[in-house]
């Protein structure tokens, strides 16, 4: 058993040449696919530690702790990686029932028909309400 | 209704700066999440036109029809992406019920457990039966 301290497993992963890792989180009950983001090794240390998903915002270039701003944090049950070890898959409980900052469940909404991009999911709650300092997205 | 040829759905993807997106592929059933890879614009589009996941492999540089070595192919129900349509998670019926390259269900197996990672899957078909003709992998 190691300790918080030990950094092999996070060694052990292949991070792109920004330093970053793709990051899935899903749903821990339904096991629907909620979003992706990235994580840098900071990030994936303070959600192991933590227990909440802390993700690498790239638009912002800091580390965002999911839920910050609209209170729908993740509270991590799993944390896997895949054969290559280069992908993390979250398995999450999702506070408020929202991932999305849309204000939807899940962040993949988009269906493709007939090659085009269809909404597929409701709105649970408008963003003005989640992020009422805010004026826009 | 827009047809094949329509490159709009395409188009409005953020592909990256080497041209490519990550696919989730995830089981239709289970909604077990199977494999991240990554796609270009032809990948994708010969995803949805053939009804079979095609990836563009990173490592060989070139597109990837999944299952073309193994017969573990991919039969795609459903194509999303999510609000900044910059992923692309598939809906798959994986045939054969291994998607990963190690002869296990999904490659996502491996767990992190006291910071450290622990194999959690089991591998269903040794890879040697998988792929005769390659002596490792």
């Amino acid at each position: 058993m190691s300790s918080p301290e030990n950094t092999e497993w996070l060694d052990s992963l292949q991070w792109n040449e920004q330093g970053l890792i793709p990051a899935i989180a899903q749903d821990k009950d339904s096991n629907d696919v909620l979003m992706m983001a990235w994580m840098n090794r900071e990030a994936l240390a303070l959600t192991a530690k933590s227990g909440e998903a802390v993700y690498w915002s790239r638009s912002r270039g800091k580390l965002w702790h999911k839920g910050e701003s609209s209170g729908h944090t993740q509270v991590v049950a799993d944390i896997r990686t895949d054969c290559d070890a280069d992908v993390v898959l979250l398995k999450v409980s999702q506070k408020g029932g929202i991932a999305c900052h849309t204000g939807r469940y899940s962040c993949f909404f988009r269906k493709l028909r007939d090659f085009s991009w269809f909404d597929s999911e409701p709105v649970l709650k408008h963003p003005g309400e989640i992020y009422p300092g805010k004026e826009s997205l």
